[in-house]
């Protein structure tokens, strides 16, 4: 059974670190040798790996998206959003990360991100691993 | 056996909603709890989960990825379409969605779009479910 | 057990074509249908899908990401090199390809390249086929 991951983001733009929760998905799953996949189930939100080490790795993604992508722009859309639709797009609505004896094969530097381009909100997350 | 879907493109740059003929490959498979992969086998298109309840956020999608990426801008690629091989790598070439009781398990607003950068032509998707 | 693929990178900047090694990955498995994964455990690289046969098609993807994403631009990360993991979350860290009768189902013009975007270094990529 997939499990859901709740979070609840505090800005337009924002990066969560999920690496602890999803390795905590790949526990309760008793899976040694396979795969998790965390699927956003949102379109102006996505997941994406990257670097938690420094904090400023997360700000200057941001920034660089919002830089390429500005909040206003002339969109059609109706909601005001679109920035967020087109950034979601781009970074991608899921991760596949491979499980070796449990645990989640991430690099040295590599954690699991949540990408809240639209928020504040409440997410979901959904996790499977097989 | 990976299902192919084949599809027309009529513009240059076009997304195209495959939601149900996803679902209907989902049906055909016979699995209840799983995972589809979507494949795009070709260079300048790729394959996007966004919203499909306004229109306008597709054209917004595609018109952001020609202001950041121009039709002209210099390239070396000397079939003239180097724009939209950037535009896929970008985009992705894959779709993961987890599959729950037989249905896929995108959120209320989510829609699996082809996302055409070099029409219009014939094209194809590649669909397993397992 | 998923196969790890060393690489020597040379440049800042370079896509180079794994094709033919993740194939080999395919045939050590013995898998006849099911999928490849392969993983970037780097946070400043990733890996793509997209042409081999014309050289500047690469050329042209990496010269329109430096545009898109200078190398300076007053980016807070200490390391110098945000633009590089700004790079990866675009391009994204795993590409997932079907597998069939023992052959990746890549399209006719289809190469899985790794993009090193922080180079010249010594990097791995994971293998994993079921």
């Amino acid at each position: 059974m997939p499990e859901t991951l709740k979070i609840s983001t505090h800005s337009r733009s924002e990066m969560i670190d999920l690496t602890v929760r999803i390795q905590r998905a790949v526990d309760a799953s008793g899976v040694k040798n396979g795969a998790a996949v965390a699927y956003c189930p949102h379109t102006t939100a996505g997941l994406t790996i990257n670097e938690n080490a420094d904090p400023s790795v997360v700000s200057d993604i941001l920034e660089t998206l919002d830089k390429l992508i500005p909040w206003q722009a002339g969109y059609k859309h109706s909601e005001g959003n679109a920035a967020a639709h087109v950034k979601a797009s781009l970074i991608g609505e899921s991760v596949t990360v491979l499980v070796q004896e449990g645990r989640l094969m991430l690099g040295t530097w590599q954690a699991i991100f949540f990408c809240e381009f639209d928020g504040p909100r409440n997410r979901q997350i959904i996790v499977s691993v097989k």
